[in-house]
């Protein structure tokens, strides 16, 4: 008997009918001789419901009291999911996070888990229930809810599958898969079977939304064989797994991009150690991520550094660098406000030669001038224009020929 | 410093508004040099539309993952109450049931508290904290969460107040506390200042809506001194306390009815031991609870046993009495649907006489035929028909002269 861990997420559990076809899904897969554990997000737009009301209450609402709260969503997905698949005549019992054994760390709103005691999961199985389990929180060391933050839910039925030593762990979703890149773009783009986890996590960092780089870390650290699946369409999706040989063939396995990235320039400033400490240090203390960075040489001794956020921190990142600015006697702050990252990722790089040089001649060719490149073994990213992100994807989608198999 | 424990019903904390009245209310509480343990119920319609969505998927929803679902409301309630009252710059806890240490049996949907281990609302008040604690629910001995079932928040804040010895605890409600009868009937009842457990005992039992028999009764026996009062009014409300001297100088208290009555008769049995054991036996097996019952002697050696139940149980007796008509050759079943119970409530009765015949003088006054009688030491009901039931009551209180303190 295979233990199999599928995981729904908020917009699988919406409404009544939706969860009622989920229900379907897990009594298949149960009767297919499997042992069942089903993870669920909160139902559709709860969440974003609770957070409005919350700061109707308090501008800055505690974060333990956001965890109390939030994770009542979880907690009525799984009752609802559990009476549907008993309508089905099949046992099933809902777990939240605390019962199900999944312990977190003191960080309200963003835990990491600590370990896992899957005791009463696996007595649940025992005795032929399928188990669902509260995605998206744990119980901290003070015995309180605490949430796992973004992509929360997919971490738990990860997690979940490492501490089972789960056969599969099945990430249920609105997309069918992963796929070459995003099909709204590149209507040619074509969904892959399979795909490494050292790729996934390229892209979830390029800009992938499929799935949080957090929970692909924690599934290659165990092993966890994952598949990225519609939870509409029967079809197979996408495994995300060790690498294997064959993979190395092909050379890039799929275009990301992230349209959402600004950049931003410290003009004019010494060239002595500790200025870059100084301008990142800051922007790290706010919790701004910074992604790539170019320091450039100037004629009179000075630097200029540039560097690319998320759009959504650009004005946080300015007034802070205002004020870093001026201390540091800069010549000034210029900004970028809408530029776009593309990249392109394939394990099959580290043994070929080429692939960037032919990624920045595409781009060439379509005039469209990189303004940033960052390189890793497996993967080659450039910054351009934002209004020529879609035509950047579609001529690199076409010159790696990732249409074809 | 005194220990109060501040009860809020769900329409006290139905939206945003209602959530800040509240807080304000408990920090003036607080800031009266208190320590304050709050209990809430799920916000407005919240749990109904639970309980909508449960039957959508499921007719009998398993009672467990009921109690899974529903719990959340209140989950909600604790968490927005918290932010709240931090916004008014004070500080606050909440803590679901199980977390507030109330353990509870088995009985899904219906749990008895079995004892409660106040030591973490302990740790919370000498922090300086208000205490928020989440109503109708408990942890039972499988760790599963498991509510109270109705009046299930009043009993959560009384047991509170007995564990923890409060000083008070107030019973926050839409009215603004025991009227003499209901002010839409009666424009002239009165507001009472205080009323003794056995009263509103009795008044529960004769259909009185303000507050369920087992909390009064837990109340009674662990002393606790309730106050039911209004939660958009600051006006004091009523305090319903040990019987006191002096209270017995009034010999009615109040006026109690219920509408929601049918009166039932199996004609024509057997007048022989074990026939009403049979019928009531059948009924208390369907959860079927019998009120008043008389039973009169035919000519023909048979007897004609006639009770009273809920309206809303109508038809699952009438179904049960078919069948047993059958077995126990009775000649029939006879049903008035809309009958309902006056009574007048009150300790006095105990040390005067005639207050029975005053009653049943002034309903014949009135023309209104009395179909059922029962009483006790402080309380008589009749049972009369429904049309009948407002003038019936305006009646008696008039005689009674409760408008008068």
């Amino acid at each position: 008997m295979k233990t199999v861990v599928m995981k729904f997420g908020g917009s699988s559990v919406a409404d009544v009918q939706k969860v009622q076809n989920v229900a379907r899904r897990v009594v298949e897969k149960k009767k297919a001789k499997n042992h069942v554990v089903v993870v669920v997000s909160a139902p559709g737009d709860m969440t974003d419901d609770l957070i409005e009301k919350a700061h109707q209450l308090c501008e800055s609402p505690s974060e333990r009291e956001m965890d109390m709260l939030l994770s009542t969503g979880e907690q009525v997905s799984i009752a609802l999911l559990s009476m549907a698949i008993h309508h089905l005549k099949a046992g099933a019992v809902s777990l939240t996070g605390p019962q199900a054994g999944i312990y977190a760390d003191h960080n309200h709103t963003r835990a990491k888990i600590t370990k896992i005691l899957p005791d009463k999961i696996q007595e649940e199985l025992r005795k032929g229930n399928v188990v669902i389990v509260a995605g998206f929180q744990g119980i901290n060391p003070n015995q309180d809810i605490a949430t796992l933050g973004r992509g929360g839910s997919d971490l738990t039925a990860v997690a979940l599958a490492a501490a089972l030593k789960a056969d599969a762990c099945e990430i249920y979703t609105d997309v069918s898969g992963v796929y070459t890149t995003d099909p709204r773009i590149v209507p040619e783009a074509r969904k892959l079977d399979k795909i490494s986890y050292d790729e996934m996590l390229e892209m979830a960092g390029a800009g992938s939304q499929v799935m949080q780089a957090r929970s692909i870390e924690v599934a290659k650290k165990y092993g966890v064989e994952l598949q990225v699946r519609s939870t509409f369409l029967k079809e197979e999706g996408t495994w995300i797994i060790e690498e294997v040989k064959g993979m190395e063939d092909v050379i890039v396995s799929s275009i990301a991009f992230d349209k959402n990235q600004s950049k931003l320039t410290v003009l004019g400033v010494e060239d002595r150690p500790g200025i870059a400490a100084r301008i990142f240090g800051e922007l790290a203390e706010a919790h701004i991520n910074v992604d790539m960075i170019i320091q450039s040489a100037a004629q009179d001794r000075t630097n200029d550094i540039s560097f690319t956020i998320a759009r959504t921190d650009l004005k946080k990142a300015l007034s802070i660098l205002k004020e870093v600015g001026k201390e540091l006697k800069s010549q000034g702050i210029s900004c970028e406000e809408k530029v776009a990252k593309v990249s392109i990722v394939g394990v099959g790089m580290k043994s070929h030669a080429g692939v960037a040089a032919k990624m920045f001649k595409t781009l060439s060719d379509e005039k469209i001038n990189i303004e940033m490149i960052s390189t890793s073994e497996i993967k080659v990213a450039c910054v351009v224009k934002e209004f020529e992100c879609q035509q950047a994807v579609k001529a690199l989608h076409k010159a790696f020929e990732l249409h074809k198999k």
